[in-house]
């Protein structure tokens, strides 16, 4: 199907829109189990006006339009499920400004985590927001992301100060500012930060900075059952030690980390986790969180106190999505989101696990536990359509479960597609809120169709 | 003027259903200059769902409605301009869960800062937004609020984790949960944060809380000139030295708390400081930030270590607002609300001051300096012609070199009618989409009419 629009996107990006099939096949799906749609066209925008410009054309011919990061969603976001404009930001990766006095930067949205932080890193600054994958800014910041970090630095949502937005209409605003504070109006940030797209596309983001910390323990914490590494996490978090990371891996995990990357773990639920501050105050932070962890059983606390080794680790960490799939050769892995109160992620945590027990299929566990969020990857063969139902069950129940105890069916993945069923039991009339902010931004509901919002 | 609502509203309301001139006229006005405007009447919701039926039948019969919390605000947010109902929520003030495990709290809209934080303190827990004023919990989410402890604690934007709103239609929706993160869907909790009854009345709030810290060090630190004693706050903040609070109290407003209250400290720039953490950590943080004062020519670090002192000066910050009026009885305050990125922060004050050395009207400056926040209460007689227009001409040099300076014109206190007219210099078309947003949920544009959004 041609596009209408595809005369004049052509004569506005030339080379920089594109048909073939390949390209167009590459956007038509990200990292997850979610059926693939191809886009009619590919647009590879150079800079917000043309951003602007794409969206204003679009709307003209009435083309949908789904922004396409760095590809690595886990619901679908960026599957043109109706067709249309895919509308790759990648060309747009540049760094703006990095304004150390205020520890903050300007980037372009298409610019990655760690393209970010190698600039950053001579200048003794981080940003902290650290997603499994090397995820764009752009994409990071429309699905809300988080990570290992987030217990003690925030999600996109505390680490975004100001975007600017191309709208459907083709106008370009700017929201919010440089001041780490404002009660000016609407908080327009934050309603766009985790919109996937829907109500605009950001094509630039200023983000907030952290100074490298001045001392840094990292450790591993194997325990003898899960119950007591989810009960250690619950009291740390309880008793206010202000841990960076700590993330829980289960026994199925560690034994993907040993099989596909050369670790050589105790095959035991363990946790991983930091601390970050001048050094006594790390010193305080180590001897508390280790107080607690022999209180709850824990087999050791092996300190990686060498920047290398710790770099070792949360590799290890980051990858884990990856050596979970190590577990099953060809198999894809359905991810689970939930997140509930702290006080409940015992009970979330002990019940998905005796699911799992029940089940034939293999799901490692890991979890930015000190949020009381944690994930399945439920490895499956997507050509087996028993195996995916049962997927499909297990996720269900996750999700239902999560709500249920005042929780989220998604801590950090988004909606997408994949969590679309569940957004009217959370958000009960809510939704149809949501619903209305979409009908007045994108009257004609062309931004990332048949996502996150009620169908019109 | 009699209402068309004036007899459902009865027979809902009963005798909270007010149109008693004496009462009416204490919900024309707030704590600020602006022109009062009484209300038709006053209602008196006793729970959500009578307020929602408020709503319901004012939307009936096209009554405006202003939400009225403690009615300390400071841009005439609680002014019924257009006349109407005025929401009066101080009865909805229970608290109706703590859970302590969790570090949250729910409770009702009218229940006040200080009232929440008595029932806090033997949990060894609590709130941590501290505007001046013992504000109402609605409207501080209503203004996005925060205080001294925002540097480290966040304002009511990272404080509040879920609501319940009642819309303009009788709609009554729960946004967010007791999940410490979620990517699902729109951030609808912050958007009706700052939204100052605009959009939705808050009818319940869930509130994040904190641990008591263990340890407690507050200092009084005075510095030769307002230059030294801000350039210390930059390089504190920029070091990450994580100060609890960090206060700016210039010359005048220190004179202001000698006169007033029975303090006897030297009429010098001063800084008023506070670290919460563990012992070694809190030492850690003092050394740090005294080595700091010292190089930047501090008079003095004169400790509070008692918890009695630290009340008392704590207290003395509180009440700055009614200090800084004692220094001209019978004064009215018009308060500005700068907010700059850190790094402008120097540059914004001492222009500031700059000016008032060419005024011939006093005005006391303190500030949230950690933040890049300041405000001058600029001491006029309301019924001098000629200092109100001066007042105005000091507010209106500060909010646009705020904006200039890619700050804010206000920090904390809101838009309301005050702040309206900076909206466009600071949103540009961003403004315009808020409008647009208000017209969704709001189509009669009821809610808190001719304040924060564009004319209809």
């Amino acid at each position: 199907m041609a596009l209408d629009a595809a005369d004049p996107l052509r004569a506005l990006l030339g080379a920089r829109f594109v048909e073939g099939e390949a390209v167009r096949a590459q956007h038509g799906r990200d990292e997850a189990h979610h059926a693939p749609h191809m886009p009619d066209a590919v647009c590879f925008p150079d800079s917000a006006q043309e951003t602007a410009e794409i969206l204003r054309l679009c709307a003209a011919s009435r083309t949908p339009v789904t922004p396409f990061g760095a590809g690595t969603s886990l619901e679908g976001q960026v599957v043109p499920v109706r067709g249309g404009v895919s509308l790759d930001m990648s060309r747009m990766n540049r760094i703006l400004a990095v304004n150390a006095e205020d520890l903050d930067a300007v980037v372009q949205p298409g610019l990655t985590r760690m393209a970010l932080n190698a600039h950053l890193r001579d200048a003794g600054l981080f940003f902290s927001v650290d997603p499994g994958a090397d995820a764009s800014l752009g994409g990071m910041a429309s699905t809300r992301a988080s990570g290992t970090n987030a217990v003690r630095y925030g999600t996109m949502r505390e680490n975004v100060l100001a975007l600017q937005v191309a709208l459907a209409d083709g106008r370009l605003i700017r929201t919010g500012t440089r001041a780490r504070k404002s009660s000016a109006g609407y908080d327009l940030t934050k309603l766009f930060i985790g919109a996937e797209g829907t109500l605009g596309v950001i094509t630039e983001l200023t983000v907030r900075l952290w100074g490298q910390p001045e001392c840094v323990v990292a450790a591993v914490c194997p325990f003898p059952d899960i119950a007591a590494a989810v009960n250690a996490t619950i009291l740390t978090i309880q008793m206010g030690v202000p841990v960076a990371r700590i993330e829980l891996l289960d026994e199925v995990q560690i034994r993907g980390f040993n099989a596909h990357a050369g670790y050589a773990m105790a095959e035991t639920p363990t946790l991983f986790v930091e601390f970050h501050g001048a050094e006594a105050g790390v010193a305080e932070q180590v001897a508390r969180f280790r107080e607690i962890a022999e209180d709850h059983g824990a087999l050791g606390f092996e300190q990686a106190a060498q920047a290398e080794d710790r770099n070792r680790l949360w590799a290890a960490r980051h990858n884990a999505y990856y050596a979970a799939k190590g577990l099953r050769p060809g198999a894809q892995g359905y991810v689970t989101d939930a997140c509930v109160p702290i006080s409940k992620l015992a009970e979330a945590i002990l019940e998905t696990k005796a699911d799992l027990a029940q089940s034939p299929l293999i799901a490692p566990l890991v979890g930015h536990v000190g949020d009381g969020n944690f994930h399945l990857a439920i490895l499956i063969d997507p050509a087996d359509a028993a195996e995916k139902a049962e997927a499909e069950r297990l996720a269900h129940r996750i999700a239902e479960r999560a709500i249920r105890l005042g929780g989220t069916c998604t801590g950090e993945h988004g909606v997408g597609l994949g969590k679309r069923r569940y957004m009217s039991a959370e958000h009960g009339e809510g939704w149809a809120v949501m619903g209305e902010i979409k009908r007045a931004l994108d009257p004609l509901g062309l931004l990332n169709p048949g996502k996150l919002t009620p169908d019109a």
